[in-house]
């Protein structure tokens, strides 16, 4: 992904914490992709009817992802106290959503692979809340 | 919007608080269509240089009360915490993209509506909170 | 949802076809939200592996409703090419979601209103797409 | 991004052209990102009066590009009909954009990468869609 490239060749800087937001964003975006990607795949296991709250978790922690990524990504007039909250409420979504498909992981191979997203994620979530500080 | 119809079929119920969640649903959909098109309108105004907050606001705000009304949408498995801060870091956005609305709103009627949408979205959000609770 | 108004005070007109404009923006929304909240009542269901076609088609079809009503909300600078191949796509996912939401509404009432929902949004497209031709 | 690990241990396999379907994936990830960040840097320029289409086509690429991006990583019930005229449409979409900001990217570097990430995603959705024929 280009996410420094847009980040360096945006006219405004992006405050003193461009790194943390240049993973931030990354994570967002590659967790929203897994997450996504994982509630098809539990959609389509033998076991479906113990998947759902897997599945449930994957779709809000989906939606939630790609909606932060694109909103951290805008560096015109950012609002910090929204934008904390904003990553807040993700590094929760994605602790739930982790914790969920952890669970998983040893049975199925996807739900391991969203767990470890889930989790960089909610580290990146939380090291920019801290920047924003 | 067919909102209380798919809550009514639901095979899970809403859990007791039907009314209030109904109600938010429906004022984050009408927020994040208000604010979408009042981006896009602020965009189109002669001085748009001066709408460039506004602007931003109110695309933030759009992508996140999507995210909330689908979330919200979900009656299989819900998690009360993350639900809560949801609505509550919604409640944050709808805020502060109504209180940028509606300095512009004696100019542009468009700014007006969506300041309006705006309050409606976060007393909506702060309802179903304190019922989450 | 305050779609008309939007539409009547953006700087820019909605080019001779605002009636068809507006109604397929509402139904957009409609078919998106119902869809969403489709998919998670098939979640929920005792047979949901028997569901598993109709929830795939389900998040694919809200996914694009609300993408359409987004893209449909802008007037600045329109593509008429873009819009007309927009509508006409969303309109043969309206078609296969409305289909498979139709053979399970005898038993699933939340099928029922969602294939009304994709009906009234596939012949909403089509009649968009005749007035940008 | 885990796109390729994520459509390894699906359930379901990819069905013969997996490799097109990565990269298209993988594309339309870049090129949602990528124009989601250029609407917010054309808003920031001094010069934002004249890059209004341009931010228009670059906020109605990047929502289509997430959904298709979406859409794509599902692989339970896939319909290949709807799928190719999903990608057949981004094509249309990415080819627009992309040379709206290949116009603007001698003076506005950003324009300069997303052009590049329309171009990618526009051949990637064509060779998927040759790929489902």
């Amino acid at each position: 992904m280009q996410i420094a490239e847009m980040i360096k060749t945006h006219p405004k800087d992006a405050g003193g914490h461009g790194e943390a937001l240049e993973q931030c964003i990354a994570a967002c975006y590659e967790c929203g992709q897994t997450c996504n990607a994982c509630a098809d795949a539990c959609l389509a296991e033998d076991n479906v009817a113990e998947m759902r709250e897997c599945i449930r978790l994957n779709l809000d922690c989906a939606d939630l992802c790609f909606t932060t990524g694109r909103t951290l990504s805008r560096l015109t007039s950012p609002d910090k106290e929204l934008l904390k909250k904003l990553v807040e409420t993700l590094a929760t979504s994605c602790r739930k959503c982790g914790e969920e498909c952890d669970s998983h992981a040893e049975k199925m191979a996807h739900c391991g692979v969203c767990a470890e997203s889930c989790r960089k994620c909610e580290a990146a979530c939380e090291a920019l809340g801290r920047a924003l500080s």
